[in-house]
């Protein structure tokens, strides 16, 4: 596989310039509505005096990340503000790659593209780790898999692709794995929202200098537009994450940071939890649509995707694009994803309408 | 010098933090009105579909950039949306060394202190050419300069911290000695509409495989803190560094480049004239008192900033924060510009109280 660019962007264009309705199941992109506090913080972010469209401090606004502290259980000093978990896992893997302990980013098979993707961009080489059939790691094989070499250990948890959600025991191992091999391990929890079986576990839960977890409110705010996220360092790693941040982007946008932080002081739980309904809904509609249609598949207890397998349709681009054009569907192929799951395509849960997708994709696998 | 944390929001923090009234003069901050068609753009992107609040295109909103590329005589293929001007440097001087042609970037002295701070997180190394006292760049000691090893030449005109604005000659020799070492040139002409000399020449003039402009909004709107700004490369170089944006960032702030599209096209030239003709009356106040306090200073041509020497307090830090404490002035010191300024102070023009700051000068130096 080449990671250099991954293939969302690819595959979202072609789609929009197929020439037929097509039901858009490719991108991480929630379809529901931002919490209204989002939208009153923007508008009262544009009637501001000008004085708060000039930089914001490099690491971020001083009062989100003290409300972010705060949730967290740690020190506002740990918490840099980002463009997104995008630049958190960028800013945490570089991090992790310039202690000089070695070059090897471990990562599991299925694996989310961007992080091979950085991986080779900052000048490291990947190592995976295959999942189970329901994308559980085992922490064994991680330990088996690293040496002194192992630089970083990049997990994700609810997963992307494959909807598993680590138990507190893995995570705990994962940490002491990170911590045997003097390696950093980066939990990347962008999905912690989303968590549909209460099982999830936050890296954070176990105080480590050898872990980094990074966030973002794209998913959990259906905001991936704005471009807010975090990661959250050891003491003694942030200073250089810090360094990194402000030589890249100097800071991160001020009217989405002053929106996100209304829009957490302003939001209850009931917002998050519908969503989680809404998804729970349409994973029940797709996956018994799926069962009618004869396929394979895996009923995600987190974020927001369904992998699925018809028989002698295997998840090539090729084919993901003849499923665009033929059937109306756009999802995404699994080779994407890795060698792991190349027959298998994945469909992302943010449309409303995912029966009548479910229905397109049993009538042409009929 | 260290270039590793640039010293920008440490010297506002140490200023803000200070016991007593100081006259913010550290900045590049603008302290005028961004444009009302900026402020409505955010207030419509608010209002919009939450369609509208998910991932843009990786390089950016089509319509911007096609706006851009109409304003800058380009094809819009060539421009890539950024976190400001600061991505977009980091882009083209990573695009610049991933050639493997040469591991060393040319620098000014005096110089944006980002630049050699990138220079080293990217593994090259700097080589400085002095400017002359006006802040002029000679092309010819460029040239003496060059080598097989030259990655990349950065300069920035109307330049901070000089005020120089290089003429036409000097930017089509730039052009032609990246050709001649088969490197690139890196033009960040951010202060683009702060040209008060009318002397501004583009690098977009000199038609070139080896040369990248970058700029943003930043300035020109007076909102450092939206990031929102571009990169134009050349067309065999922009792949690659789409590839790094959607690795580091995924893409630039929505929400910023709705309102910034807004803004570029609502906005007459009489809002930069007015903007202009504010700067140009701050010029003239503040240096009438600095040579009422019998200072050397420079006049600028561009840009926000005036350097000022006064006889027996160098430019160091210590003394900067000795002004703030004792005189109510901050400005920066100009050893974070290079070896070349280290006498002077550098005093950005971004206050409505410049009149007052020359007086505590004079009085402080008296």
């Amino acid at each position: 596989m080449e990671y250099e660019t991954p293939l969302f962007f690819h595959v979202m264009q072609y789609a929009k310039r197929a020439d037929r309705d097509v039901i858009d199941m490719v991108s991480g992109n929630p379809d529901w509505e931002p919490p209204q506090a989002l939208r009153d913080g923007l508008h009262e972010y544009a009637d501001l005096e000008p004085e708060q469209f000039q930089y914001p401090p490099s690491e971020g606004l001083l009062e989100l990340r003290e409300e972010i502290a705060a949730r967290r259980g740690v020190d506002a000093e740990q918490v840099v503000i980002t463009n997104g978990a995008g630049e958190a896992n960028y800013l945490a893997m570089a991090r992790a790659l310039e202690r000089d302990r070695g070059n090897e980013v471990i990562l599991t098979d299925p694996v989310y593209p961007y992080y091979p993707g950085k991986t080779t961009m900052l000048g490291g080489t990947q190592r995976f780790v295959a999942t189970d059939d329901e994308g559980q790691l085992d922490p064994a094989d991680v330990r088996e898999a690293a040496s002194e070499e192992t630089a970083a250990i990049v997990v994700n948890s609810p997963n992307n692709p494959t909807g598993a959600v680590y138990p507190e025991e893995t995570v705990r191992e994962l940490v002491a794995v990170a911590e045997e091999y003097d390696a950093i391990l980066v939990s990347d929890e962008v999905y912690d929202h989303f968590d549909l079986s209460g099982e999830f576990s936050s890296a954070l839960e176990f105080d480590s200098d050898h872990r980094i977890v990074t966030n973002a409110y794209s998913k959990s705010m259906a905001i991936t537009g704005v471009r807010v996220g975090y990661a959250i360092f050891p003491p003694h790693l942030v200073e250089n994450a810090k360094s990194r941040h402000m030589l890249v982007n100097v800071a991160t946008t001020r009217p989405g940071q002053y929106a996100v932080l209304q829009a957490l002081r302003e939001t209850g739980p009931d917002y998050y939890e519908a969503n989680r309904d809404l998804l729970r809904e349409r994973v029940v509609t797709f996956t018994d649509a799926l069962d009618a249609a004869g396929a394979e598949y895996t009923t995600p207890k987190g974020s927001f995707y369904v992998m699925a397998r018809f028989d002698g349709y295997p998840g090539t681009l090729e084919n993901v694009e003849r499923l665009i054009d033929e059937a109306g569907v756009a999802g995404m192929p699994g080779e994407a994803f890795g060698d792991s799951r190349t027959a298998w395509l994945r469909f992302a849960l943010v449309t409303p309408r995912v029966e009548e997708a479910a229905e397109r994709l049993a009538t042409y696998f009929d």
